[in-house]
């Protein structure tokens, strides 16, 4: 991946010079000198206020974005796979059969789907700050941190009704206190075959050129009416044009641009290798279990497609940090940044460059701490060794139990007052669990467990209670009755006491191992609140010798990129940013239309009706990542032109460093989902409704 | 996995009790009485001969049999794939579209296909104890047991002109020399589309019901005629009845049912965990490379289809030693065996028990020293982290250069004299090798490279050379001449002066990496040497305690299985003995015909003129592993019922423990191979040769 030229990186620590269309911008801190100096575009508060509050959080993982006054919202089929998936029976197959409800009143309702839409941005550093004692060590510290942010957090939940969540900026350098309306009651509207939405599957995830019309739409509720929306995004009939400046609103995931070197070298070394090998197990399994009959791999299909995106993604940014160039790089702006700090004798900024210096070691010790507990971490407190929703309901009650009666302050994260709501939507979901499904992963992770820590290891004889992991998978699988909801939430009310008189296999396997895995949360929240406290030592350092800089890492909070619609260069061949629909028909035939080439019948019965110039996916250059999936591109007059679904291989070592030179993000085009949805769907009252802005009485 | 009861390890270790169809018994140490008490069968010498130099070895891994006085033989279709392959390119897909030759003119020959016929066993262990000195340490005792070998075989080359290889029977305990007639002129007369095989594909692999033609018939030459063979087997019109006796005489590859607990445990907790995360990585790589485009799919198919079935093999083997009753049984035996050597006080015997106890704890130091070696030696010398044709010839070559000018017994094995003919034969095969398959898996083995050994690893970085494993991989790939078969061959004829003055860049990666791959080959050489001794001690403690012990663990050579055709029960289903063309059209019915369980066209077309009640496949309890693929099925009057090609599922655990409950070999049908070659192949002249026994003129 020598095409990365991570130039921006340096640009981001040092300067903030336009000379690229890097960053994930915060909406309250927008790049307002860049977009000037490069493009002459100066959005104003109004322009950015109307595109944050349209733009739409999904609790699933994924963006999207209003697009009429009667809460018509628009996002992926792969955003949406996961509602659509929980709804899906033997008998009816909403996820591979697409969705087209044809009137309000035949939209279905998601079991556990919650929207937020960013209604306002609060710095709350100094509050967060004051309330940890100077002098107190990193256990300390995190417990002084856990209970401000859970105070705030509910104080501004029961001030303004709104969720309320504390967001950690900078790794640490910053807090802001994030408030969303939440929407529940959220119901399909419709959605293409997930064949026509994922044409090309696998293998062409993450590539372009790209022919996929992966959008879903729902409609968002309040009272059982739709919703009333006064920020939603116009709908362009033309897409954007090439070269055309355009932006992307939504919620990037994760990024580790800001990492320190030693702290990459983790990723590089032990994480990323670890985590491969953890996807490539899972996809052998699940693809092979998959192929035995086609109920199996209905039931395994989400699952799949995650853990197969899952492995490209990480291999493209294990590739990233493979490339000495990049690596190179960040030494070399590491190196930089500590001399320019070593160098700083004023008085005035003498002090806080030291402790930057110092902070470098700290991270470098956390690490290496967090390094020797990884494997155990992994496999107990984030349950890769007990893969399956049985487990995590079971933990989350067993948890709950212990947790509820505590002080609000002093409870896990998860448990908080203000999160609550949102706790229980998902642990109250009544989507189904297939408990062949659960069986054969179950199995397949208690193996893990067993290899990863030696089958004498203590830990893995207690649990595995002298069966195969196969034969245990079975029997917890078949005695625990968290599957049944009623139980559940008799657990969950009766707390403690309830949960030991049920003797439940599984949340007594649970409780086996809570006492080793809170132990190794605690070294690593520990570690954590250690490491944020050395980021917010750099990012001091950083804003008083640099000024303002930039952007921060990604945190699947909302954020504005800019770009524009521009092909590249692959192996010296030019890569036109346009696809279109005879692209379509031209890929499905070359590839003798074998799955996942094929087109659907729909399709294959309507294709003549398309105009076969139509665009159908575009690349810009606007910095995205995983979490941006579904989230709206508009234009300078604040259009919706497309709807972000992919980044390309190129861009995948994007977590560690923008890459401009070939680096893509890919979008569906909006003619072509009016198209599609014209000709194919025979959706004509939605795309009267895109078009007009509201439900047509 | 808990159906596995390996009660019969029980057995071969104590006693020769008849309690179940166990063992792959050596030719010249048949089961007589086993067979005698169980069956009432007691086969002559000339009968065991007669099926023993029908039988056949293919060098590329997988048995076959004789069938007609002209040469015809067979084996299964996934056994030739690999000949099929090399002979296959974008215009002419042997693979995929099946071949029929339709006369011996018209036979295709294999480019590099090696098949041997074992026609004598010779014991030479004494001579082999002989030659090494009694106080020897493992580095000089490895040195003279090479010297002796190499003498042993060079010298029974020269004498008979026939293949001669030294074989360690007993891990160490024996060493037999078997001599092999060679056939190098080996040409394909039938082939059935590999969907046709291998109906149902990795899905079903390892299932049973089972519903597959996995068969493949050569013909071998000499001097340009087909071979007159003297021993050759009958085939059945009709195949085996329920319940009936029969016989497999093939090549088992390897099994591991005599390791100590020790080395079991080694297995369970390093080697198969760290084989199946390679395997799985592989998988991954082939896979999502192979659905990119038609082409590529061709390409990397075999590699892909090696790499799905290791995955089934090992996740079945890891599977079997996490079976805690098989572990507990195991260690049960070398508990009560180990105290019955204690025990021993009588002068004639206590020396040699004590020498076996001795020899556990060797068998521990030397596999805790090949643990700590293993991830580097697996990289290195296995050549895990350069994953591609052109390294292994790069390879051979730089060492065939260094090797050769040495004497005959002082090199490493492979170089030998007696086996310079094969070893030429495999260098200098034509066989089509693909550079964008070669960058793709060299980029990926690199990559792994550098996370298992940490990418700032001094050996990494310089393999790597300041690039990224992708660019690095692109760079070798490009740059070697080694495909270049008269470049090969000007650098073994040239040997260490040409191939420094080539500069090649693939063969000074092998350069790079030969000091250390040495020394660590040279640490495991000199490791299992000293398994050896300590093993043949055990060996000896055992006979002399329990007498004769049953049979060696597998070794790719010619062993002798029985058992009969029985089926079995699953989760207290039955699961009866046969399956029939009925089954499989109603399986590809019940999968909708997605692939891998399409007809092809032709069984599509020709369907109706089968029987659907003719018997398709079938199972056994005879005592089979991965190389016993191709084997004869043979009855007690010697004719051929059906061709070994797979086991199922729950034989998997067999590489440690025989399970007669569930375990099962898979065979196909000769009244299937007969009624396909007929109706569906419209091949009569063949039909007529596999029921006559010669070509008709």
């Amino acid at each position: 991946m020598t095409d990365i030229k991570p130039l921006l990186f340096l640009c981001a620590a040092f300067a903030l010079a336009a000379r690229a269309d890097e960053g994930m911008w915060l909406f309250n801190q927008p790049p307002r000198q860049i977009l000037r100096q490069r493009y002459g575009f100066d959005p104003d508060e109004a322009w950015l206020e109307h595109l944050q509050k349209a733009s739409i959080r999904f609790n699933s993982g994924g963006s999207g974005s209003f697009i009429s006054a009667d809460g018509l919202l628009i996002s992926n089929e792969h955003v949406a796979a996961d509602a659509l998936a929980k709804l899906s029976t033997s008998g009816k197959n909403y996820l591979r059969d697409g969705f087209y409800a044809g009137g309000p009143g035949r939209e279905i309702k998601c079991l556990d789907l919650e929207l937020n839409v960013l209604q306002s941005i609060e710095d709350v550093t100094a509050r967060v700050n004051a309330a940890i004692p100077a002098e107190a060590g990193p256990a300390a510290a995190f417990q002084a941190r856990r209970a401000v942010i859970a105070q705030i957090e509910k104080e501004s939940q029961e001030n303004t009704g709104l969720r309320s969540d504390v967001v950690m900026l900078w790794q640490g350098g910053a807090c802001h206190l994030y408030r969303y309306k939440r929407y529940t009651d959220v119901r399909i509207v419709f959605a293409p075959e997930q064949q026509a939405a994922f044409f090309g599957g696998d293998p062409d995830n993450f590539e372009f050129p790209r022919y996929d019309l992966d959008i879903c739409l729902f409609r968002a509720y309040e009272n059982g009416q739709p919703a009333r929306i006064k920020d939603y995004l116009r709908f362009s009939p033309s897409g954007p044009g090439e070269g055309e400046l355009v932006f992307v609103s939504g919620h990037p995931g994760h990024t580790s641009r800001l990492l320190t070197v030693d702290a990459l070298k983790n990723e590089r070394d032990q994480i990323l290798p670890f985590r491969l090998a953890s996807l490539k197990r899972g996809e052998a399994l699940l693809t092979s279990w998959s192929a035995r009959n086609l109920e199996n791999a209905r039931r395994a299909r989400k699952a799949l497609l995650g853990t197969q995106n899952g492995r490209k993604v990480n291999d493209g940014r294990l590739a990233g940090l493979l490339d000495p160039e990049l690596m190179a790089t960040k030494e070399a702006a590491e190196r930089q940044f500590k001399a320019k700090l070593g160098a700083e004798t004023g008085e005035d900024k003498k002090t806080v460059c030291q402790a930057a210096l110092a902070a470098y070691d700290k991270i470098a010790d956390a690490t290496r701490i967090e390094s020797e507990n990884f494997i155990p971490y992994t496999l107990l407190e984030t349950g890769q060794a007990f893969s399956c929703e049985s487990f995590r309901i079971a933990r989350t009650l067993l948890r709950a139990g212990d947790e509820r009666p505590k002080p609000n302050g002093q409870r896990l994260r998860e448990f908080s007052d203000s999160g609550r709501a949102s706790l229980e939507l998902a642990l109250f979901s009544p989507k189904p669990i297939y408990t062949d499904l659960e069986t054969l992963t179950l199995a397949d992770s208690l193996t893990f467990l067993a290899t990863a820590l030696g089958a004498d290891n203590e830990l893995a004889l207690k649990v595995l209670a002298g069966k195969s992991p196969k034969d245990r998978a079975a029997e917890l699988i078949a005695g625990t009755r968290v599957r049944d909801l009623a139980f559940r939430k008799s657990l969950y009310q009766g707390g403690a006491p309830a949960l030991a008189a049920a003797q439940d296999p599984m949340i007594e396997l649970a409780r086996l191992v809570d006492g080793p895995s809170r132990e190794l949360r605690q070294i690593f929240d520990t570690r954590n609140e250690a490491k944020q406290q050395a980021y917010a030592a750099i990012a001091r350092a950083r804003h008083l010798l640099l000024g303002s800089a930039g952007y921060p890492d990604a945190t699947f909070t909302l954020r504005l990129a800019f770009g524009t619609v521009e092909g590249y260069a692959e192996q010296n061949n030019p890569v036109p940013p346009f696809t279109d629909f005879g692209g379509l028909f031209a890929r499905a035939a070359a590839m003798r239309a074998r799955p996942p080439f094929d087109l659907t019948p729909l399709w294959a019965a309507r294709q003549g009706r398309l105009n076969r110039a139509t665009p159908l996916d575009f690349v810009s250059t606007d910095d995205i990542i995983g979490g941006n999936s579904g989230s709206p591109v508009v234009n300078r007059a604040g259009e919706l032109v497309g709807i972000i679904f992919d980044g390309n291989l190129q861009s995948l070592p994007g977590d560690f460093a923008y890459g401009e030179k070939q680096g893509r993000a890919i979008s569906v085009d909006s003619a072509a989902i009016l198209q599609a949805l014209e000709k194919i769907y025979r959706a004509k009252a939605l795309t009267r409704e895109l078009l007009d802005g509201h439900l047509r009485q």
